[in-house]
């Protein structure tokens, strides 16, 4: 006799990654045919960016999109840096959630092992086409075929030949329906400009579907710090992840196996922890029990410990953020605050850098190219987030501010824009396709403490403009008595008109004209260029904080 | 040689889409520890709901939260479904996605295989624990625990034991830890509030972590209509569904292929189709090549076809929505529209309910229990979306309404609730945690519609208020003067004041009265008992409909 849960569960299946991700594309991105090219274009650049980070080299990133059809478009991203093996390239381009960074505890802007996998599957869902790679290591030179098997998530590579390539890296061409190439905020115009201002050691040019040419060029010719692999902080474990790495390790006892796996424990700690915890530290790390994991963890929380090492965490840098920004956003007044590393979770290491440009180019276009107002610039490990706005913790802290603390009556209307990145090991993306940042408490603090600490700067400069231009007025307003003035004073006096008439005006300047004078060279945004930042000028200053409160 | 590529790819792995989880677990939902705690609910609860809908049994739901720790909290669902049988327990409950909704084309709550094994993964990871499940299918009835193992996405099931059992269905208890019970508009009773508002058909009963005991009992005594598993319609498919559709298929033809596996596919379409497309329809499905399904899809879209079947969708029902949201909101007046059923990307069949309740118990609190002004209730399959409100399609429907139009000066301030529910065999979430739809236009243009229509009535309402309160306030103007009238005129003509007191309120009560009094009766929300809509009860009005615009 059957029963209904028999009957009911008789179609029972288990299901591929690649398979899920066919039927929930929009997932990873996919939604919308402009952001669905934006990804495509975001997954390629992102492996370009890390691969040529690890393997230090000046990345030189060359993409080009080209319309092949209604709504058609192909898509090829070539870069100079390490290739892929050929024993490799299949799986690395073609096999969802595999990948040599899902495990290490460093900070990298791809981490899952989906992006690139992503783009294969969606070519082949759109067009049936797979992917074209092309690359040298050095040691192999090979161009071959990638597609997905959808119901393994396996691989499938043919066409493999070995050529000779006049470059050395990776090429990936693709092609893609279902995708419209546009020039908005969303766009992958937008996207590439982004990721040049994070990334102001890498060269990317860019081919747009109307083959016009764009090149971003390098603005610092140094790789930036390469982040560290480090040993994770034991205040950011939880009782699973210390269960696990006690299982999987070869240490003969839990304190030998604490000292090796975690960083900032040593035999002074062990000693403190053993009168902490009810067992002995001397048995085996695999005989950990749960239970036990627990009371270590409320154990370590008890205890001080040194901050975790922050060599893993990788920021842009005050002085390249605000030397990008000028260039590419071209503002009356820019402000740039980088923050100490700070923890979150007990101890995965963060760092947040906002700047703030006010003025000129700042603030939101609308379609017609006027300014519209404020608008945030959104960053996390030096990768541009274009969408999901909404859900994202930058955008949410930017918004609580009381801007008009800073002198901006309405964010909205302002020409101002807030840029933040948030780099960390490991950031808490919302969602797989990565747009937008977990609202974690510690986050949100950091962000809005970054942000709130440049707009003091912006405060002071907005603030200097009113009194400036208030002078200004009062200048121009008193300069246009003088020649009466000094007609009626020479008639007084008998004195030359002429004469009058110079002296009033060489006085009036002393006492307006430079005020407003000055302010405009001190404001200047060269300062950034001579490695000074503004905010030391703003501070030689001494402006009065509260003056453009209103 | 080694190349840098060789060394760097050294550490390439395969990971499980378990591990992929455990590191962002926040993607599925538990991010916060009170969303943590209600996404456990929604999980079970909705298991249950699709479990006792498909064996067409009248659910009786028990939920049980209690508090056993610091942040520590244990849950139980029990229903009285058909259970799970004992060879596929674990994999149902301990394997991410594996389960026997994946392939249907019939609108459930659940599609995904991903929820309750996410369940059994976030007790692990926060506690350590198994969980505990308990089913009798009829046949078999037994007690075990669960866990996943992570590396492999396996099932891990201990101490099986057969056990009479006082029920039939399924319980599961899990230990979680990192959650928080909060009587807050994200919570758990929040949560099930909503669910028996959508699930007429159901008594859900909670017990709180306070031992309070809240029953909601069903007010309707039949299921609803069981969906049916439809063929998919032509205008929904992609190249890739077709081609992989063919190349699964056992028939002999391409023409036979398409009648057995789509709907709407007739003899004669088939001889349409010879006429549009470059190769015969008589060749195996197995050699469909991509160019020719696109030709195909192609030549679909240039055809006449009879819309899909709507019997795939289940929606709430009109009379019973409107039932429901008396019981649970009980506002002053409601409006409730059932749009017919529409297509989005071309075939996927979905249907809009909306709405709106007005006055009374309508609108937001704030945590004083004040009214605070308009708030969106979200619906998906008859689920409540409880969270990332602002990317859902719902929201951004509703939020882009000029309810001005509809004599709602600020939506935000106002005592307005809108409710809407989207159904659909396939509704595209944004995420993995399934708690928006995605902004798809065809979506969000037809909840635009079906709001906006609601919300006719409702400005009639109000309207009909406004003019109402003028009435009574003249009435209660002129009726403040008669008895001085009367007097007066009792000198004047020697009749008896109360006699001409009484004729004047009379006639006062005639001219003025009745105005407000009618309307009072008309918009009484009991009409919505007697079966008829509040809808025909408004049209036969015939009230001015721009009264209430300003």
């Amino acid at each position: 006799m059957e029963s209904i849960a028999d009957e009911l569960f008789k179609e029972f299946r288990e299901n591929s990654i690649a398979e899920f991700f066919r039927k929930n594309r929009q997932m990873l991105g996919y939604a919308g045919k402009v952001r669905s090219l934006t990804t495509i274009v975001h997954e390629y650049v992102t492996n370009s960016l890390d691969a040529t980070e690890e393997a230090q080299i000046l990345p030189e990133i060359r993409v080009e999109v080209k319309e092949i059809g209604e709504e058609k478009y192909s898509v090829l991203v070539r870069d100079n840096g390490p290739g892929i093996p050929k024993n490799i390239v299949g799986r690395a381009l073609a096999s969802i959630l595999s990948g040599t960074k899902f495990h290490r505890y460093m900070q990298q802007r791809g981490q899952q092992g989906i992006g690139a996998s992503g783009c294969t599957l969606f070519a082949q869902i759109t067009t049936g086409k797979p992917i074209h790679v092309r690359s040298s290591t050095g040691k192999e030179s090979y161009e071959c075929d990638i597609s997905i098997d959808i119901k393994s998530n396996k691989p499938v590579v043919s066409n493999m030949r070995d050529v000779s390539l006049e470059f050395r890296g990776l090429e990936v061409y693709g092609e893609f329906a279902d995708v419209k190439y546009e020039n908005s905020e969303h766009g992958v115009f937008e996207y590439i400009k982004r990721t040049a201002l994070a990334n102001p050691h890498a060269s990317i040019s860019l081919l747009d579907p109307t083959g016009k040419e764009y090149t971003f060029l390098r603005s610092v010719n140094a790789m930036p710090k390469k982040p560290k692999v480090v040993k994770p902080h034991p205040l950011g474990l939880e009782p699973g992840d210390l269960v696990e790495f006690a299982h999987r390790s070869e240490s003969r006892r839990i304190s030998s196996f604490l000292i090796d796996t975690f960083s900032r424990v040593s035999d002074a700690k062990i000693n403190e922890l053993k009168q902490l915890v009810s067992f002995d530290l001397s048995k085996s790390p695999k005989e950990l029990t749960w239970q036990e994991a627990e009371e270590l963890i409320k154990a370590f929380k008890s205890m001080k410990w040194v901050a975790p090492e922050f060599d893993s965490v990788s920021p842009i840098g005050e002085k390249y953020l605000g030397l990008a920004m000028k260039n590419i956003i071209n503002p009356e007044y820019i402000s740039v605050v980088e923050r100490k590393p700070r923890v979150f979770r007990g101890g995965i290491p963060f760092v947040v850098e906002a700047a703030i440009a006010y003025g000129g180019g700042a603030g939101r276009k609308n379609d017609e190219g006027e300014e519209a107002g404020g608008n945030i610039i959104r960053f996390a490990n030096k990768v541009p987030l274009l969408f999901d706005s909404s859900t994202c913790a930058i955008t949410y802290a930017v918004k609580s501010i009381d801007w008009k603390r800073y002198g901006i009556k309405d964010f909205e209307q302002e020409p101002v824009s807030v840029l933040v990145n948030v780099s960390s090991v490991f950031v808490p993306y919302s969602g797989v396709g990565k747009q937008a940042i977990a609202q974690e408490e510690a986050i949100i603090d950091e962000i809005k403490l970054a942000v709130m600490d440049a707009a003091r700067n912006i405060q002071r400069y907005i603030s200097n403009v009113r009194s400036r231009n208030l002078a200004e007025s009062k200048y121009k307003t008193i300069m246009r008595y003088i020649t009466q003035l000094s007609g009626d004073l020479s008639e007084l006096t008998g004195n030359k008109q002429e004469v009058l008439e110079e002296k009033l005006k060489k006085l009036v300047d002393t006492k307006y004209k430079k005020l407003f004078e000055t302010d405009e060279q001190s404001n200047n945004t060269q300062d950034i260029e001579q490695g000074k930042s503004t905010q030391d000028i703003e501070q030689e200053e001494g402006e009065d904080e509260d003056k453009g409160a209103s």
